[in-house]
């Protein structure tokens, strides 16, 4: 990020809250440039002064729409809960977040959506950034004996399909009154208990038993 | 459905074809019953001879779209696999035949999904028909000792969830290469094992030992 500059940054938060109007207004359709500056009342050229391109634009929707997880991220990734309660809550608060924007406006959260499919390029460092957190956790998690012999990768890919309801914008519009934070805390705990610990071998020693 | 009436069936097919022809030209734009007579060569009136509504001719979409995929849920549930084996070729056929459809391509399986979500309501009772299968499936899970003290309707919902990305065409979109029958068997693996058997009295006890 460049060094601090007052004026360009609030220049910059104003056009972020009107490109927001737009798409309240019009949905995901693309977003023309010169269409911005005339919203907001200035010139195309001097709109460049903020943004020197399209995708710089685009780029800082993307940074304000994930701000507020990654801060979630670095929070639970650095916390001294135990690791079930860390992975609950890496993905659980998010999907707490997520959840109320989409209910401040549906529509809009819609519009967002689209946008993202769109411009997909833009968001793939958020998710990878999101993996990077997980793959934290996941390590200590295995540093506690979880999840066999499963290396961090496929642990990592598998724990992001069984929790992908809660992680994916698309699923709180299609099913969002079927997630909850109690039914996340079960899926976390159907992870933790059997994540890596193959039926068959289970299949094969029936009996496992609580020992102490 | 009404009683066989060859040439009415006949008919249909043709127009269902048709249909997907125009689906693949023009996307999921909506189709006019009038286009479509037009497409067919035929005049509207004749159209509603095999097609009495719109809503007639969607739902005989949406029929021909999930006839290989009921027939699959039919024939799972109706087995004799064991109850594991059951619930992963209840979910991995199906993704194997969804996933053939979107590499078949990808284009027209995107504007089908897309038609899907303009008419929800044509798909809820295809949806309702999945979940009636898997419920068979799990209470024969529940008779073998499996799930803990969640109720079918618990157990229907957190295995939906876990499983989504198996399930939803839009994950084939989004994540098809990271998807794969080798991690649909782990995740069904980690439901065997670990749903419904809390974490929170393992942590209480938690040396979980194979005793044998």
């Amino acid at each position: 990020m460049a060094r601090p500059q007052t004026d360009i940054d609030a220049g910059r938060e104003l056009l972020l809250n009107q490109v927001e109007e737009l798409v309240r207004k019009r949905g995901s359709a693309d977003i023309a440039m010169n269409e911005l500056a005339a919203a907001a009342g200035m010139s195309p050229s001097n709109l460049y002064r903020f943004f020197e391109s399209k995708e710089a634009l685009l780029e800082a929707v993307a940074e304000k729409w994930f701000a507020d997880k990654i801060a979630i991220m670095e929070e639970v990734t650095a916390s001294d809960l135990p690791v079930r309660d860390k992975l609950f809550a890496f993905f659980a608060r998010r999907f707490v977040v997520l959840n109320a924007r989409f209910n401040a406006d549906p529509e809009l959260f819609k519009s967002y959506c689209e946008l993202g499919e769109q411009y997909i390029e833009v968001i793939r460092g958020y998710v990878d950034l999101g993996d990077h957190y997980l793959a934290m956790i996941i390590a200590e998690a295995m540093d506690e004996g979880y999840f066999g012999e499963l290396s961090i990768d496929e642990a990592l890919s598998l724990i992001n399909q069984m929790v992908s309801p809660y992680c994916m914008p698309d699923a709180l519009i299609h099913i969002g009154p079927k997630l909850s934070e109690a039914k996340l805390s079960q899926i976390i705990d159907t992870i933790f208990i059997g994540l890596g610990h193959g039926y068959e071998a289970k299949a094969q020693t029936p009996h496992i038993k609580i020992v102490s």
